[in-house]
């Protein structure tokens, strides 16, 4: 058996009425925003994720980082889709009836992602409707936004998630 | 200094007619396709990224995917997104021009990709087009597809890449 996940981050203000271990599909209210967080990124983890997946200078060397189009380090924005999704997995998406996701609708990074940056996630349910093909999920399409402390927007994107509906009561 | 990159994936076919420490604006001339890789994918990494970054049952736990939506283990879309962008990076991105990225137009995840799965890069350039008010720059737009062996495409991407034009000659 694998260990417990562990999350080390929490809603900051309203959250969904049940957790993500008894949320269905039912539970994407359009219009609803939460936020969640927050969390430091470091320059060693911006360097060591770059280094496996993204080694342009100005993700993984400071030196020529400083003197390039950024004046400095900045995360990989796949970096910062995967600090997105990790907020996402720990406290919007279901943890008992997600079914996957074909895919995101779009993806924008405005602002950089800097060393010593503290993040949070904001969502917001723009749609929910039942799968007109398979009657047990429905599709929900959530705005997503990661933002630092001053709040510049990292990382926008329109998520899609299926999801299963709420078993029947016995 | 840093270490060199390590590259070890190649050109599957036709590629740039200058490497990527060489490689300026003008050499992303649209209809132009290549092909990158290949690079076989790890149950390890697969949990590994996951375990960071996306803990669903599906990326993470063997026993709970076998029996889950998916049949078995597959890996986090953002993990294929990083795959794909470690080969962009290598292969595809110029080495000294690269300005970085305003972001996406699309992302899909037709297929699963699941442990073994060997991967390689498809580039098709769309459109290259000079910056109207940046005149040292050119925005290029790339087709991108991971591909398995078996042919099954694990990601789909429109992605936007800001690009130095050539310096003039002495």
């Amino acid at each position: 058996m694998r260990e417990p996940r562990q999350v080390t981050t929490r809603a900051l203000g309203p959250d969904f009425a049940v957790g993500p271990a008894e949320r269905y599909f039912e539970d994407y209210v359009p219009g609803a925003i939460y936020e969640y967080g927050e969390r430091t990124v470091s320059e060693h983890e911006i360097i060591e994720f770059a280094t496996a997946f993204d080694p342009q200078d100005f993700h993984v060397d400071a030196a020529a980082a400083a003197a390039g189009p950024f004046g400095g380090l900045i995360a990989s924005g796949f970096h910062s889709a995967a600090l997105a999704m990790r907020l996402l997995a720990d406290h919007y998406v279901s943890w008992v009836a997600s079914l996957g996701s074909p895919g995101l609708d779009s993806l924008a990074w405005p602002a950089p992602l800097r060393p010593g940056d503290r993040v949070r996630l904001r969502t917001e349910v723009l749609e929910a409707r039942a799968s007109s093909s398979k009657p047990d999920r429905g599709i929900v399409r959530t705005q997503v936004q990661l933002l630092t402390g001053g709040d510049a927007v990292v990382l926008e994107a329109t998520i899609v998630n299926l999801l299963a509906r709420r078993p029947a009561s016995p």
